[in-house]
């Protein structure tokens, strides 16, 4: 398995967004943009809503990629970017607590999610890196 | 065709990343961020560089997508985005003049760019609107 270096790892916890992209059945892409963060060595997604597209699009076929915009730019402006490809397994429950460990870096510290009462369980997607690239400390991968 | 609203044009236009997604040949997703630009209702973007993968992946299947984060969010605090889906048509020079203005809104005003004085012409791809989605001021369609 690859691996996600330091630095990816940093650009991935620091709250930025995902570009979450999986394969509609007729081949073309299908994309969100998500919040994700680590769990161990895996990215870890969350969705209260069972009927997303994207994890019928999983179930069918686990490849999946996120890009990430990074602050940094190189020599002439174009800015840094991660690109992690992944395999993706999907378990069910825990999506309301990931939502709510996931605000805090995403809106801010000390922000309650989910905004219902009672949410439901939901389901989590949990991505094993497979290939790293971009343009960035992460990478020496071309576009 | 599907086309882009006032809002979705003004986002595009606003110096925000594309993620650019195309197909590799074994089904797998190719994601790029690149600079964008409108031309009347179709999207562009410049290549200097004709090897690039992704210009490959469009000549086999010109079908691509690409998505953008907006500024604004909804009512728990996630972003906003734009996806567009589209159809791609490559043609050959161009790059360099494309490159120089969009500079000017990625990096900035009075940036000369390409860096090099005798730049090659690339190739300028261009996009036709076939559907939009995301979360935001131009959509109803769910992720």
């Amino acid at each position: 398995m690859a691996g996600l270096n330091d630095a990816a790892r940093r650009l991935v916890e620091s709250g930025v967004l995902a570009h979450m992209v999986t394969k509609n059945d007729d081949g073309s892409a299908q994309v969100s943009v998500v919040w994700v963060g680590l769990d161990g060595d895996e990215l870890v997604a969350a969705h209260l809503d069972g009927r997303q597209r994207k994890l019928a699009n999983m179930r069918r076929d686990p490849r999946v990629a996120l890009s990430f915009e990074a602050q940094t730019s190189n020599e002439i402006g174009m800015r840094h970017y991660l690109v992690v490809h992944g395999r993706a397994r999907i378990t069910a429950g825990g999506a309301p607590e990931l939502l709510g460990r996931l605000a805090q870096s995403y809106v801010g510290p000390g922000t309650v999610l989910p905004p219902m009462p009672d949410p439901p369980p939901g389901f989590v997607t949990h991505i094993s890196v497979t290939r790293v690239g971009g343009q960035g400390p992460w990478s020496t991968a071309t576009t």
